[in-house]
Order: structure tokens, then sequence, then C-alpha cells
């Protein structure tokens, strides 16, 4: 029994290091060397190359090493049938919970137009927000909403928070389902989109959910490219319908240079990296995982196959 | 007895209005209009023009309209001996701890530099900070400074403070005096600066302090600008001693589009509107002390002399 890691981020050294600095004496390989193709019982992903978890006849367990899973399901060369974990980290969930929140107080602030001020050499005071200002609205409840709920909540924030089930979170108004839905798009002045993507959540953030928004309403989209309609994003920036917008995902990364969001002064944009799995803290789970693997235990985190997460 | 209202900022009648608002009949004048100068008892005034208040033989009180008093103590016809008092604001005070938590947000979570990239069209990911990996310390800890302390310990930070004596905040460390400022400065990765401007602590922020930073030290002065030394400012972050800074106040405002500031990339600028007198909020003090000078009562927040604040 043995473990492969397979990611294309330059990390996989770091990853076998963490794992065998836990488990000294762990048979863990890189994709990337020889290794006994028959012995894989477990292989611990990142974005892997399509075709590459075909050819492991013993494989039994595909484990992300973040906290999604829609890449594993992108490949439809992955053997069927096979559990998929994925990570639930507290530090993941703080990392995202801290990142919202700087672009929401630049957003409050108007750092980021300061700065485009900056650069063009434009001094002119701008009316700023405050935190009892504005309702923020989180789609998706799992881990890491239910996180930035809790912390916006104790800042003095107004928040209020969408999922498929009802959830019930201190402090927080959560709307459930599509009947839930337009109730919780009228008053929500900045939206975060966490969920996971799924088929029924992919296009998700388009012209039909921003024109419930109310007009100046400010976008953050921290989970993935593909719930963002990014045409429907730009008309609705440049008809003022939206006041900005913060992005950390998009359909390809890096973003292609020719893409209009470059240039976008209400869009602010950061390289996918709000919240990276810190190695030392997710180790323990999957460990515990391979550890499960062998006894035929319960596993950690496993992915509901028919959700999608 | 009457009120002259005396600023160049184009917000006088924004202020006679208030005041009309909250206390209708009384009698205020802007400086501009035709008034009877020996009528007026106290004046009301932000940024006056030197030797403004030299002609009204009954003056009483001369009442600033924001936290600072350092403007009226600078223009030397100024009668002698009158009561100064300025605004103590619990908005002021919850809007400047807002924007210095903007500023640290963004420094935390690299979004002014990932802004400055995206104008350049770099894809970048850089290494982000938690609020765990920082301790905040406050120079100056009246009531701006202490609103802020108490918000950062709320957050998370570690936060210490200095002030001239002892202060005792919840959560915070306090250190005093000049034979406290070294172990202060030692371990405070981002300073802030909300002293009051006083012969005392004019060209504070210098090289000699700058220096008892540790390495990759982050610096906000958002009190005044006659605090900050500029070229020590920029000597040490050209060194890379310093990361960077956040800059609310100049020695010029709107700084001259010559000062190398404006090109600066390890500098974000706000042109001083991090935390704005809100005239409804703060009329209340105003009326309470015009009353209480005409029944010889003691003022609210009246300026000690010797101190300058």
């Amino acid at each position: 029994m043995a473990l492969v890691i397979i990611r294309q981020d330059g990390k996989i050294d770091l990853w076998k290091e963490a794992l065998l600095a836990q488990q000294p004496g762990l048979e863990v390989y890189s994709y990337l060397e020889n290794h006994p193709k028959d012995k894989i019982e477990m292989a611990l992903v990142w974005k892997h190359p399509n075709g590459s978890l075909a050819d492991y006849p013993n494989l039994k367990l595909i484990a992300s090493s973040g906290a999604g899973v829609d890449f594993i399901f992108e490949d439809d060369t992955v053997p069927e049938n096979l559990p998929i974990t994925r990570v639930v980290d507290d530090m993941l969930a703080k990392d995202m919970s801290e990142h919202v929140l700087a672009v929401i107080f630049s957003h409050l602030k108007n750092l980021d137009r300061y700065r485009i001020n900056q650069t063009k050499g434009i001094w002119k005071p701008m009316q700023y927000n405050r935190i009892s200002d504005f309702t923020v609205g989180i789609m998706g409840l799992g881990a890491l909403g239910k996180e930035l709920a809790t912390d916006l909540v104790k800042y003095g924030f107004k928040v209020q928070g969408w999922a498929n089930s009802k959830k019930d979170i201190h402090g927080v108004s959560c709307f459930a389902g599509e009947s839930g839905f337009s109730g919780f798009l009228e008053t929500t002045q900045i939206l975060v989109c966490l969920l996971p993507l799924t088929n029924a959540t992919t296009g998700i953030l388009n012209k039909e959910l921003f024109k419930q928004l109310p007009k100046g309403a400010f976008v953050i989209n921290v989970a993935r490219g593909g719930h963002l309609v990014d045409e429907d994003l730009l008309e609705m920036l440049n008809n003022d319908h939206l006041s900005g917008a913060g992005l950390d995902v998009y359909h390809q990364e890096p973003l292609p240079m020719e893409h209009p969001f470059w240039n976008h002064e209400k869009i602010q944009m950061t390289p996918h990296y709000a919240s990276v799995s810190d190695t030392s803290s997710v180790v323990p789970q999957i460990l515990e995982n391979y550890d499960r693997l062998q006894k035929g235990s319960p596993l950690l985190n496993e992915v509901v196959m028919d959700k999608g997460y």
C-alpha cells in the first residue's frame, strides 16, 4: 500500500516532506518519479493532469488536498465509484474569512480606488462607508461560509446567508433553497460567493441574479471561476448597477492577458490566493484517512457524490 | 451674543444648517457674509485663514470643529488666553478605527500590491499574512487610539500602545513616556500614529524611530503630516527596512504633484479623509459649549494649553 501525490504547481516536494515529517516511513511517491503503480491505493491530488488518475489498478481513494473537488469531476477519465475526500480545515476557513474581510474593508474605505487615483496623480476625497451601513450576504454556508459569517457578525456587520438547506448560525439571517433566494438577494449589498462548484451552481452569478441585488451592490467571488458569467458581470458594472467586484478565481488561471477584467477599474483582482492549504495543518486529516482506508473505517470529509461536494 | 463659522472647505452652509436644525433661532454667521463682529463670542473654526480670528473684540471661545487644534496654535495672530475646545466624537473615533483596520487588512493580504500588479498585467501570488502574525503598536492612546486598540483586540490582533502617561486598556500592553518608547518600538510590526501634533511630537516619525522597528515593519500615519519626516520614510522604504506605509496626512495638502510619495509603490495614499467630522453627530457638543459659555459653566473638551491638545 502506497500513496501518490499528483499536482502541477511545483509543490509536490513540500507535501511529501510534510507527510513524512508527521509519519516517517510512509510510502509516498511523486507521480513524476518511477513508482510501483499497482501498490498505490490513495492519490493526493490538486488539479492533476487529466488522465493521470486512470492508470492505478488498485486505487481506492482520491483525496483532494484542498476544499474543492470540482477539478476531479471535470476529468472524465477518473475511475468511477471511488470515494473522494476533500479538506475541511479551520485554518483554510480562517484565511478565507480574513481575505474576504480585507476586500470588504477596501471597498468600504475606497482603498482600491485611491490607489488607482494615486497612480494617476489625482487627489480626490471620496465619501467612505461604515461597517454599520452594509448587509453582507453569503452564498454557501459550509465550513468557509460559516466561519466568515461568524466573523462578520463579531465585527458588527449585518449578515445574512443562503444555502441549499436551512442553517442556524448565531446572529445570521439564513435563507434556504430556491424559495428563499429572491429575499436574500434583494437585501444583500455585498454578495460573497463561497458555494461549491457543481452542475447546479455553475454560472449562478449571472445577469438575472445581479439584477435582483440593490443598485450599487458589490460582488465578491472567492469560490470558483465557473460560478461567474464574465460578460454579465462586465455589463452590470458598466451600466453602474453594480459598484464593483473583488475576484480571486477565474475561468482560466492565470487569467489570459487579453481578458477585459485586467484593465477594469471596478474589478479588484487577486491571483487565486485568498486561502491556500497549509500543509502542516492539513496533513493530519490526510494521514488519518490513509489509516482509515487500511482499516476499512468510515472516511473523514467524504464527498457526497449526488451533491458534488 | 452670536457665533461665527470660519473655514475654507466650502462646508460653511452645511455646518450652519446643522446648527440651526438642532437650535432654530441661533444667531450664527459665515465669516464671509456681513456680520456684527462685536456680537461674536464664539468662533467655530477649521483651518481658518491666518489672521481671521483677530478682529472679534468680544471673542470668548475658539471651538475647533475637528479633533485637532494644531492649526489654531500655528496662527500667531490668534488672541492669547482664550479657551480652545476640540471635538471628541465617538463616530469620529469609530470611523478612524475602521479606516486603519482597512489599511492594515490591505497590508496583510497584499491588496495594494495586487492592484499595482493588475495595472501592469502581472499575475503573481504573494504569501499573505494572518491577523495572528502581527503586533500592532499605537502611538497615542486618546479617544481615537483607545477605540482603535479596543477594536484590534476584538479582531484578534496583538496590540500594544504608547502614550505620555500610563493607560489601562483591556487586552493592550501599554508603554509610557520616554523610558517605555524603545521597548514599544522593538516589538511593533505595524505602527499607527494617532498622536496630537505638538512641539514634542513634531517630526517624531523619523529615521531614529524607524530604525528601532523590526525589519519589515509597516507604518501608518493618520494623525498629522507634521509628525513625519518625509525623507526619512523614503530612505527607510528604499533600503527595505520598512515594507510599506499608509498615509492619510501630509505636510502640505493636497500633496503637491512633484512630491515623491505619489509615485512610490510602497506608499498607499489616501487624501486626508480617514475620518471626517459628521456635523449632526458633532453639533450637540458645540451647542452645549455655546450654552455653557453664556452661563459661565466649565466647557466640554477644553484644550489644556500646556499640553497643546
